[in-house]
């Protein structure tokens, strides 16, 4: 599927073009006569001509060729049309009406129609229900939105043609520049894989917005941001995490939004900077538009005002991976040199209320030199002698030698600064916390150097509601084994192999555990019994046998494990296929930290043992491997390559539904793996 | 010490005033002649008249009398001009100069007589250092602040200058007005106290935002504050709280901020709406402005796009304390009646792009008459048909029957409407987020019902590095007991001792602990015996003391506490004096939960019972207390009990520094003190 023509047609039909002001059909084409020069055909049925451009009753009466079709009529006029378009040779084609899936199952029916249509005679195909496209470097605005962007290099992919109506029209007052808009829609054939994979090859993009609401392939989507982000920063806005969120997607939308904990494992293994509110998007769309496009996590603070410099460290300092970086003694000698006797000259540097832009222009120039330092926050406050235009362009004179990032606090008193900015293609933050807030998202972005393993896209889909069964004790252990996934213990089949079982595993005390295909955890039947000496087996493996013939008589016995006792941090290893993002690993510590307080964090199948570093570094009680209370930090290579193992099992063997390894002891010397299930449709 | 002729003097003189326009003397004149008339005297030597009024040399040769003095001159000429302005019965002063305290030494001493002179000669003194007050019902500005606010009903309380001035230009650019506004300055006399209380009887204040980086006095603050919450809301901004933020504090006043989580326990205790960022203060303050000064939880959205309503149900999804209300069968009927078909009638309700306020005036009128509904967030994006102006015409209509919050996103095209909103002295949020996030604020704060205790202030102040010494066992336990804190066990001073101990008891197993005040961590040495039965008592009698002798040679043995052994969850209650607030009682899980998550929730004594359980409720690892993993619920209303006599004590013994009962094992029929430790000086 191309997107040239999408992104730059040398000549387009505006099918339902019209001369009313008040229509979609008028709006359309005052945008597109607004930018380049470029061959543009009205289609209508009602007018001579539309805007000056002389208009046709169908695009086979136009004469030249049309590589591109604009199209806002009646949904169910959409699939004659299209095939109209198909047959004038027409590469590309964004459907702006409304009325299909999103109303009634006549528009789904609609809706198939024309996605059969563009697969068939393969057109890029983009709708319908959607605002429409823009190129700002090509002069090309497909759209009805109110106004034209500024040009720049951040692509906007939206899911929501309103949100990218509020966007864009922000992104104007406040100076932020696009280079590419696409408004998604319904999502009747191209979706947010395809543009991804466009943009990250795309040499004005720099940086790619996404508005997510819907994931169309779990898999591919995943495979299409990680390429992305090797080379530009992806920035998402999630919505539907919450279950009312959620439910508003499927409203308007008709799709299922993807579970939250496993979307986020996603996006942070694709290496996306996530954020969770339009104010956070913008605000890294800022950050990316001042050139912000790494992290930058040690910060000087600039300001002429104590409080707002005092909430800013705060906020920094409380962020987690953002820090004020430390002056050196020199660097405060030197800021000293130029600043008044009152000034603060460490970090935050404070040139006080009657600072003119020569303070400013000192401190930025101490700061320039210093390879300690990331980025500069330039607060501002409108003091009586302050001179917010003159502050602005020094901001913009140093801006080349150290990135700055200006918070001009206030209202009208600022504009002046801010205008100023905006001259010089920079942006202004009214908050500090608008500032810090995206920092801190774009530092929260994992390096892509930790995904390691090639990806192999797998088929996500489940049936949701399949009936699962347990896998077979040895074909468990067997496939466990050969990923290098050892579950403790020795099988003994009767009771007269308990002697070659505890020969193999050397001294006790030891655990021993009926195997039953129909005992799916064997502690709430009773059918485990621990801490046993050698002499003790016989026994208790006849008192096992009666009692789970007793509280479970379907139970069938087929052996038990005998297992050594022993001792470490109790885990949890888990596997679960997600709808979308098919199989996601999960660890967590055991007991109350799983079960209380949900202490878990996930990857999407494979992880690398080095993913699944980052996978265990992630949990909160993670004190409690390291070392907590005097104790000796477990082995979490060995852990993580647990992890690594049972990811690969996963992918390999859709036919497991669901893993756990429950409990895994861990321990400064490895990993004992003491329960183990796996379900299988 | 009175404020009304700080807020609304008759007369007053300008002490430093004069004709150049960059000075503060003339930005001060000319703000308070832009006021209603009062008699107003510049002071000056240079000049014979200013702004058109006649000057004089000294406030004593001012024929008139004066109120109000506002001084803005040299430093080091303050302390005997504020002696003249006493001879002269001047009643209230405000030094806008710099130069004192935050400078040097010799300011410090200038500014410490200027505080004796005030406090002689019984001058309401704000300063040094400020911006100054206004009294927009009054028709006075007494700052240099650039432009007047407009009038309000929110008191704006400000420790910074700098934060004041971005705050009040924010404000006029976005529709907030202010009754009144103090910048404190260096507050040599006038502190926060003095405000709070003066604010919570004021008319013309529905609300108080307090900027706060340093409180004067711990317990006198949160008594004024507690006494302000029950009339009105009192909105905090807390600076200092990180050690970066703290150490930016103290650079800029010279003041220690309180460490962070007992301050903000101090503030929650308070009644306090608390945030952390300037862009949240001021959200608060707009929904203030709104005329919504409770907590709103229950609320509905509208929205004529998917997208930001998607956002919006997250936010209020996940934020805890808010929900979407649910919207019955008839409810979603009725707003059918008045929508198009693809119009959403759940919660969020879509009034879809094409909407013109009338279908917002359609959904306004059926939310209007829901009682499950206590407040609307209007959504609005700028798209093609939008009539902003017209849909804030709507929401002011209706905002008398239902709270309405405004949330127009966009830029330019969206200003005729925030336009609009403002002349019906209403505000905007520009992002769902801003009002989500200002909502939470607000529901946060704990209802003042639960502080039954009435509040004894108590001298917080302690020596930080005194060497504190163990409370001797037998003088602990009766003191403990005296509050009805009782030690588990009993104390047998010599072996022989044993049989009668253990018949008080009852049965064992039992625990056999040494007791010495030279002891202070009774594990570390291994100074205690666990799981004894009552004939091992006596041997191991002699082998704790045989060990104890060898680890810890310099413990004198007083006897030794024998316990019967008990289960339960493991809790920890402790007390600490704070040296801003003093006694802070501490309550937290044992064990890693303590240690490693840092799961602790803190109070300022005294705490009532009902309040301590308030307390409970707030840590993290409730649910094992409630219950987890099939257990039956603790006695919650035990535990409570405990910490809240643990504070009485802490209040009446001043002379105990820190208390530690660890752990206090919690079961469903009690609480059991396993161990304490009272610590004196």
């Amino acid at each position: 599927m191309s997107l040239t023509t999408l992104f730059n047609p040398r000549s387009v039909a505006v099918i339902g073009a019209c001369n009313e002001p008040q229509k979609v059909g008028y709006a359309l084409m005052k945008n597109i006569l607004a930018g380049s020069p470029r061959e543009v055909y009205p289609i209508t049925l009602g007018e001579v001509e539309v805007l000056g451009h002389a208009a046709y009753p169908t695009v086979s009466m136009v004469a030249g060729s049309i590589n591109c079709a604009i199209i806002a009529v009646r949904a169910d006029l959409v699939p004659k049309i299209l095939t109209e378009c198909a047959d004038k040779g027409v590469e590309s084609a964004v459907i702006i009406s409304a009325g299909f899936k999103e109303m009634s199952e006549e528009g789904a029916a609609h809706e198939r129609e024309v996605a059969r249509i563009a697969h068939e005679r393969k057109i890029t195909l983009v709708g319908p229900n959607c605002l429409g496209v823009m190129n700002t470097h090509a002069g090309w605005n497909a759209t009805f939105a109110v106004g034209a962007p500024r040009t720049g290099h951040l692509a906007f992919v939206s899911q929501s043609g309103a949100l990218g109506t509020a966007i864009l029209d922000q992104a104007n007052a406040e100076g932020v520049g696009f280079s590419k808009f696409i408004s998604l829609g319904n999502e009747a054939a191209l979706t947010e894989l395809e543009c991804l994979a466009y943009l990250a090859d795309d040499s004005d993009t720099a940086a790619v917005l996404l508005y997510l609401e819907q994931v169309a392939d779990g898999p591919r989507f995943l495979e299409a941001a990680t390429a992305l982000t090797r080379t530009k920063p992806l920035v998402v806005l999630r919505a539907g995490r919450s279950s009312r969120g959620a439910a508003a997607v499927a409203s308007h939308t008709g799709s299922l939004a993807p579970s939250d904990a496993v979307f986020t494992a996603a996006l942070r293994q694709a290496g996306a900077v996530i954020v969770d509110s339009t104010r956070a998007f913008f605000s890294v769309a800022k950050l990316l538009t001042l050139g912000i496009t790494t992290p930058r996590t040690r910060l000087a603070v600039l300001t002429n005002g104590g409080g707002p410099s005092v909430n800013t460290a705060d906020l920094i300092d409380l962020s987690g991976t953002l820090t004020l970086a430390p002056f050196t003694d020199a660097t405060k000698a030197a800021l000293r040199t130029g600043l008044p006797s009152m000034a603060a000259v460490g970090n935050p540097i404070d040139v006080i209320g009657d600072a003119g832009p020569d303070r400013y222009a000192h401190a930025l120039d101490t700061l320039a030199g210093l390879d300690t330092v990331d980025a500069v926050l330039g607060l501002v406050t409108p003091q009586m002698m302050t001179d917010p235009e003159g502050i602005a362009n020094t901001f913009a004179t140093y801006r080349g030698r150290k990135p700055i990032i200006p918070v001009f606090m206030g209202g009208g008193a600022v504009t002046g600064g801010i205008r100023t900015l905006h001259e010089h293609g920079m942006v202004n933050f009214n908050a500090p916390s608008d500032a810090v807030e995206a920092l801190a998202a774009l530092a929260a972005s994992v390096p892509i150097s930790l995904r390691t393993t090639p990806l192999e896209p797998t088929s996500a889909t489940t049936a949701p509601h399949a009936s699962l069964s347990m896998l077979p004790f040895t074909e468990m252990q067997e496939l466990l084994a050969a990923y290098h996934i050892p579950l403790a213990g020795v099988l003994a089949e009767e009771r007269d192999d308990l002697p070659r079982a505890t020969r193999e595993l050397g001294d006790g005390p030891y655990a021993l555990k009926v195997v039953s295909p129909e005992l799916v955890h064997k502690s709430d039947v009773g059918a485990l019994r621990l801490n046993l000496a050698a002499h003790e087996l016989s026994e208790a493996w006849d008192t096992l046998l009666a009692h789970v013939h007793e509280h479970a008589p379907e139970a069938t016995c087929t052996g038990m494990l005998l297992q050594r006792m022993t001792g470490g941090v109790e885990c949890i290893v888990g596997m679960k296929r997600d709808r979308i993002f098919g199989p996601v690993v999960v660890f967590g510590l055991g007991g109350i930290f799983v079960e209380t307080l949900k202490d878990v964090s996930m990857r999407i199948a494979p992880v690398s043992e080095a993913e699944a570093l980052a996978q265990i570094l992630e949990i909160k009680g993670l004190p409690l491997l390291m070392g907590a209370r005097g104790r000796e930090p477990v082995a979490l290579e060995i852990l993580a390559a647990t992890i690594a193992a049972l990811s690969r099992l996963a992918l390999e063997h859709p036919e497991i539904e669901e893993a756990d390894l429950n409990p895994v002891l861990a321990s400064p010397s490895g990993a004992t793996i003491v329960d183990a299930r796996l379900m299988v449709r």
